[in-house]
Order: structure tokens, then sequence, then C-alpha cells
């Protein structure tokens, strides 16, 4: 039996509260550096690797850390998580997005059914249709081939797949496995869905309507915008229209749609990348093999994340790291900073998944916490950061603790030479550089150039962003996120605070305020 | 004679910390919350207004916040910035970025020009040059028009242009002034590169080189870079390019560019896109008038922020409100919404705007200050953000301030009535529920489900995001953040932050490292 304990009642806590904090600068300087770069460090799947050297953390916190981990009960309650209890206390459901991508642990039979098989069963027919799309055995009403694939769905059915199509969008065209050119739809804002339809060869596109429950405001709102659309152009939307759903959705079983695969309670939206979610857009994008690889290298991660010691588990190394430094650090924020334009919308998937999972105030039982939980998350790639925020990283009144994410390939292998050194090399050494300015900082009498220093990063290195580490990046977040929500007995799985703004918005579409709603409403004339 | 004095050091410092409370939730609640909207807001330029009912603010506050203004000498700093002190003390700089939308004050004679004339005469440099490029009368080597515009630049010389080109770039569609598209290269990573010249007829675009000193690694880089593209393609270079630069910096008088426009010391990156470091693209992709209505709008704002009184100026009593927040309320970051497509990057700019220009913990005599300064910016365009992040903003652990954009219309008049309201309704009714959502919150016996309200917000409300408005709304929170470094007694102007980093990269390039940076260098192949 599992102790769902607060974080603050356990004795881990306060041996963490009281022990001797470690002085980044210091430990990170000379031979000490050096020698914690090569010594602090856990591999990843697919030859990702995590460091977390410049960290402040040394073997006593470490050991601290790690009787958290037992103590907590991080590694069972994983697998509580993946052997199909009901974690999802809230919503009263199960969390399965494991499952999409791999059977860690016993068969889980919900629904009268084996969820692995269903999750199978729904990839093996969004991949039977996406080959004969490529294949040209299903056509538009001109018996033309598709060539552009578009996903209308917001917030986990919008910033998972876009920021994943755009992490590989270059890798597959070098690989000439990009098979069709996706793009999204996600703002009621009316000027998304135009910019979209006006950029669009419409009579070859293939819409893909996102919606767990088929209720979203927005993406109902855009699935009938574009459906006007088609019909303006003199196109039936039942030909150019698939639906991602639930099967128990309006949506599951309509003629309104070429064809509708599923995914189901279990699958949070900001989980959904590797459900059917993700399968559908990237399977049509980048063709089902690719997919495939990304659900892989996300299954390694995820065995990896079953590690009962957490100087073996990255990802619950990671999140015991971040829960020091919210905790007992006081650090509120965190940036995720990946040296790779393939990543540029990396960090707003992240973002959700973190700020959404863990942005709570009452524990798994809806009783209030009394500690901070999840911390503000933001990012840009490097360099550009470098150019722009990074100043008050370095020289701010605020540590803000980095998370930085480099590769030793780019994706498309066009370089060159330049002073020198290549631009790759560049982007490498910008990344090295700044985790030891922000460690070390520099002395410096004027003190407008003066750097403290003492501000910790960790880093992810990999080869290069490709299907299976793109993956394995992904499971490391979200199993990151999931232990953090367990040490601060979360959960992590239900968003209770996106649904106050919905009611309201109802309201105002229906006259029905007073008060500051109403005036707000009237000075925006609605 | 001004006093520079640190914040800490007025006595408004601590009438403000000794000031009752305004709880959020009960003054926006009823009557009172209606009331409030309708009195606490200050027009702005263009026909925008400021709202800030949402704030911890009341009578008493704003009363101490106005003594603070005249205390901290805002109004009389801000005409020594314009009539071309020395405000930019680390490099004994003049700050004359409004001079490039307007002349506010005396006339400013530095480096023996009226700076004034010179912005103004590289305005109608480059306004002749897009005329002329518009007209056909400066063409490729074929004798063939340029349709595409590329601007290689980083930061400054980055995010602002290319947000305001993205703010722009479907009204001008709408409104057939779109001359030519825009892309831009920034990251060293070579994918940034690569991609965009894949997806670009370079045969017909002109590149815009943009780098005040000449010296920039990324863009220099990337020069190269694409020049190397453009010889592999039997083209020249020289005739593909300009260059956006000082006039004493290595690019300011080069064979290599069709023509050179400049700014100056004066002008900092982050504050450029009313400069040539905006026009040359803007004026290139949307024709000069369209440019200049853009610096009309800002110059307009610009005047409203001369105003001594606060409750009379926007900026001002943003900037004031937003330390009122930071200092006294303990809120460490911002988050910037709005509630429209089209300024989608627009809180990427504000992140730089503000974060390096007062993430800072020495004042402007370079002596540390005792008290926290500029907050983390971070945001994502409504109603996205909804679906994402705004589940922590609505019941995480921090209360994090928020600022609210919102329009009454859109830009490309393409919606339809869908479930009894537009597209464009349902976007303005939900930016009005959130404000409510988040000030008044709602109780629930289920805490999973209670929302503890009391989150403070501001409201941008406009009519739509046109160049004028676009200029206002630019010139307020360049405005808002420059009264904040007064108040903190900062200089905003200068990003030493910036500068370790650049170092430490090179020492790696020459592969003259040791200790932590070596062995960083050595696991990423460098």
């Amino acid at each position: 039996m599992l102790n769902w304990k607060n974080f603050d009642e356990l004795s881990s806590y306060q041996a963490l509260k009281d022990a001797k904090r470690v002085d980044v600068k210091t430990v990170m300087s000379g031979d000490s550096g050096a020698e914690r770069v090569k010594k602090y460090h856990v591999p990843m799947a697919e030859g990702l690797d995590y460091n977390y050297a410049a960290k402040a953390v040394d073997d006593d916190i470490l050991g601290k850390l790690a009787d958290l981990a037992k103590e907590a009960q991080l590694a069972e309650k994983f697998e509580e998580l993946y052997d199909g209890a009901v974690i999802n206390t809230g919503e009263k459901r199960l969390v399965l997005h494991h499952l999409t991508r791999g059977q860690l642990g016993k068969d889980v039979i919900a629904d009268g059914v084996n969820k692995r098989d269903f999750y199978v069963e729904q990839q093996k027919r969004i991949a039977e249709f996406a080959n004969k799309v490529h294949a040209g055995e299903i056509l538009n009403e001109k018996g033309e081939k598709f060539t552009t694939v578009v996903q209308i769905g917001i917030g986990g059915s919008d910033l998972g797949p876009r920021a994943m199509y755009l992490a590989l969008e270059n890798w597959a065209k070098v690989n000439k496995t990009l098979k069709m050119t996706a793009k999204f739809i996600s703002n009621v804002d009316p000027d998304d869905a135009a910019a979209v339809l006006e950029s669009t060869d419409v009579a070859h596109a293939i819409f893909v309507l996102v919606s767990k429950s088929g209720t979203t405001l927005e993406t109902l709102t855009n699935q009938t915008f574009v459906m006007n659309a088609l019909r303006r152009d003199g196109l039936d939307p039942s030909k150019h229209m698939i639906a991602v759903t639930s099967e128990t959705s309006p949506l599951a079983h309509s003629d309104e749609y070429l064809a509708a695969f599923f995914m189901d309670d279990y699958i949070g939206g900001r989980y959904s990348s590797t459900s059917a979610v993700g399968g559908a857009i990237l399977s049509l994008a980048f063709g089902p093999e690719v997919f495939a690889q990304f659900l892989e290298g996300a299954a390694a991660e995820d065995k990896l994340a079953t590690e009962k010691d957490p100087l073996k588990n990255p990802s619950m190394l990671d999140a015991l790291i971040g829960v020091y430094e919210r905790n007992f650090l006081g650090y509120e924020s965190t940036a995720v900073l990946p040296y790779s334009q393939a990543l540029n919308r990396f960090p707003a998937h992240l973002q959700q998944l973190d700020m959404e999972s863990n942005g709570k105030s009452v524990n798994r039982f809806g009783d209030p916490v009394s500690y901070v939980t999840g911390p503000v998350i933001f990012g840009e790639p490097g360099t550009n950061g470098q150019h722009s925020f990074y100043q008050l990283l370095h020289q701010g009144t605020n540590i803000i603790p980095l998370q930085f994410v480099g590769f030793r390939h780019n994706q498309i292998g066009m370089d060159d030479t330049i002073q020198g050194s290549t631009s790759q090399q560049k982007l490498c050494a910008n990344v090295a550089a700044q985790i030891v300015a922000f460690a070390c900082g520099k002395e410096d009498e004027n003190l407008n150039k003066n750097f403290k220093g003492g501000r910790p990063s960790s880093i992810i290195i990999g080869d290069q962003v490709n299907p299976k580490t793109l993956g394995a990046l992904l499971a490391h977040f979200e199993n990151k996120v999931m232990f953090q929500g367990f040490v601060w007995n979360l959960n992590s799985f239900d968003q209770e605070g996106v649904q106050l703004g919905k009611v309201l918005a109802k309201r105002v579409l229906a006259h029905d305020t007073e008060g500051a709603l109403k005036v707000y409403s009237d000075l925006l004339n609605i």
C-alpha cells in the first residue's frame, strides 16, 4: 500500500531543509568543476545524457534526494500509474500515456479492453490511413493527391504536435521522409484560421480535427470556420477532414469525416503527443515509420524512468533537483534553453506540460498544501536567447535555474567554416560557455561588469535531434513533471484551473453578466 | 539638477511599503468592480486605452505612486533623456530612440549633427530605396524584381522587427500594401539559415544585414553563410545585400552591399524597431508609408509619456504599478497575454525589452541595489495560453501579474457566426472573462475546483492591430520599461550581462579552456 503524504510530512523534507547548501561557484571552479562534469551525469536513452554538474548539489544533497525518492515512493507510484491505478484522482481516471509507446508493467484492462492493444490498434489504423494517403489510394474529390495536413486543435492538441513537427521537419526533408507539409490552427482569433487557409492549397489539404471531448469551443469553432471556407471553395468538407477524439465523443462516428481515430480519457491533452493526437498528423507528415521511431525513443526513456535509484534515473533525478531548487533554494521560475533551432517551440510545449500539470495549490485529495509547487517555465532557443533575456539570467536580482539542451550535430548538414570554426561549433561553444559563465561568473572591479555566478544549470547533450532522440527528450520531461507531482503530492493530470474562464466566457456571450464583467464586455463591444 | 537616488532612499518607498494593501477580489466584486472598470483607465494614443481596474491599487496607493513619480522625478528624467543627456551611464551614451519617431524636446546635437535630422535622413534614404525596389528600378542581376526580404540579425535586430512584421503581415495583405514577404535568420545554429534559404527564392531576395557594431558573431557568420550559398547558386551577393549599421562600423562603406543605412550608438538594439533596424525591412515589406504610420503611432504615445501626472500618463502608471507589484507585493514574474494572433511574437520582443533593460543588480553608478528589479516576462497569445499555462496562473502557489491586450476587431475580416457568436466575439469574451476570473475567483467546496481570485491584471484595449496602434503599443512598453528603470535607478540601456558568455565562447573555439569548460567542450565535440 502506498503512502500518499504531503511533501512536508516526510522526514526527508526536513533533512533537505537542514542540509548544507552547495556554492555552485566554488564547486564548479578549477579541478573540482572538471571532476563534477565528468561525474555528475546519467545516461538517457538514444545516446542522450543528463549532466547536472552545475546544479547546487553534492553527494550529501544527492543522498538526501535519494532518501526523498525512497520515502516518497516515486518508483512505486510510477509503477502504480503504469499498472493502471486511478492516479488522476480529481477526474477518477487512469493515466496511460506511457502505454501509447510501450508496456512497462501489467496488462491494463479498462472499458473492457486491453488498453495497450487499443493504442496499438489506433496506431495501425492511422498508419494504414497515412500509407493510403501517401500512396494516392485516398484522394480528394478530383482524384488528386493530398499534399498538406492541417491540425485543428488547441492546448495539448496543438503545442506538443506542433513542437514535434517543427523539431523534425528539416530532419525529414534531409532524410526524404517529408510526405506532407503540416500546418496548425489553434486560436479562436479568426485571423489564425484565415491566415492558414489563405496560405494553404485547401483543395489538396486534409484537416485533422482534434478534441478528446468533442466539445472544445475553439476547436469546434475553427472546424466550422474551415468547413464553411471549404464549402465556399466548392469543396466537400467530409472529403477533407478526419477526427481524433474519444470513442464516446459526438465526433467519433460521424459522416462528416473521412475517418476517425481514437484516444481516451486516460490520455491527458498535454501528454498526448505519442497518442493518436500526435500520431495522425506526424504519421501523415513524416510517414508511420518515423512516428514509430519517435515512440521507440519515448519507450526507451520510459524504461529508464522505472529505475528506483535516482542516480540511474535521469527524469527522477531532474525532478528531485528541481524540487530542491523550488522548495529549499526558493527559485520560482525555470528557463528551458535548447541550443537547436529545431526545438524552437519545445519550450512552449514544456511550458504547458509543466505549468498545467503542477501549477496547483491543493494535493491529490483536494487539501491545500503549505509549500510552493510548479515553477513558471519559459524559454527560447539558444543562441537567440543570449541576445535577449540572458542579461537578467546573468545579472538580475533573482536566480533562475536553467535547463540547457545541446546537440553535437545539426539536422540539415549545411555548414561552413567561418573565421576558423563552423556554425555548429559556434553553437556548441556558446552553450558550453554559458553553463560556465552562469556557474562561475567573473569578478570585475566595475560592478556593472561583475558576474556573481552561482546560477545553477543542467544540460542534456545528444548527437542530433531526430525522431528517436526527440521521443526520449519528450518522455524525459513528461516523467520529470510526473515525479515532481508525486513529490508535491499533487494530481498532475487534471486542470480544473481552466474551467472558470470558460464558464464566464459563455456568460459573456449569452449577455448574462453584471458588475465588472459587464463593463469589460461593453468596452470590448461584445 | 536631478536626484538620481536609489529607490529605497525615497520617502515614497517607505510610504508604499506601509500602505494598506488592496484586496483585488473584494474591490472587483459587485458594483465596486463595475465602478473601478469605468474609473481606473487612461487613454493612450491611437484609440488605445490602458485599464488597470483589476490591479491591487486604490486611490490611496495611486496617490502614493503619484508621490513616487514626483519624488523620483520620472517626467524630468525622461525630459533629460529626450533632450540628449548621457542617460546610458555605463557606455556613456545618449539614448535617442524617441528621436527616430519625433522631436519631443530640444534639438539634440551629437557627433556634430542634429540627430533628429540624421534619423529622418535615414528614413528618407530607406524610403527611396524601398520605392525603387518596389517600382522595379533596383533589380537583380537578371533584371528581375525582388520579391522577398530576409533580415539577418539577432536580439534587438531580430525580435522587434520580426514581431512587428508578423503583427502587420495580414493587415498589409488585406490593405494591399504587402510589397514583399519578409523572413528572418537569427540563430547561429546553421539549420536556421539553411531552412530559410531552402524555402526562399534567393535569386529574387534582398538580404538585410543588421549589426550596429558590425561585429556580432552570429550575424557575421550568417552573412557569410548566406553569401556562400548565393555564390554557389551563381549569384553575386553584393547585388542582393544591404546593411543596416552604424556609420563607423566596418560594414558602413563597403562594396559588398547594394546600400547601407545607418543607426548610431544612441539606439539600443532592443529599442531599435523604429530606427533603420526596423525601418529597412518594414519599409521594404509594407512600403514606406506604412512604416511612417507606425512611427506616427509611436510618436503619439511618446507625447503622452511626457505628462507629469501618472494618472494621465499610461506608460508611467503601468510602470509604477509594476514596481509596486514587484517590490511590495513580491511578485517575481509578469505574463504578457495579447488576445490577437497577430501579436504572436510580441511577448518574445517584450521579454527582451524588459529583461535585458532592467534585469540588473547595480544602479546607474555601478553600486549594488538592495531591492529586486526587473521581473521575468513570458507570454503567449490568448486564447492559446488559456489551454496551456493558465492553470498555474489561476491555481498555482505564486501570484503572477497579468498584462492583457485585446482588440475589438480582427485584421483579415473573415469571420463566421457559429453557435450564436463570431470567433472575434468569442475571443473578446474570453479576455473579459479571464480578467474577472483571475480577480474575483469563485468559491467551491471542492478545493480542487476553488478559485481564490486576487490575481491582478491590466488590459490595453484597442480597435485593431494596425501600423498606428502597433507603434503606440510598442512605445507604451518601451516607455514603461524606461520609467521602471528610473524608479530602480538602473541604467536600462546597456547589457553587460551578455559579455562574459561571448568571451568564454571565443575561448572554447580557440581551444583555450581548462576545468569544467574544457570537459563540457569535449562532451560537445568542439
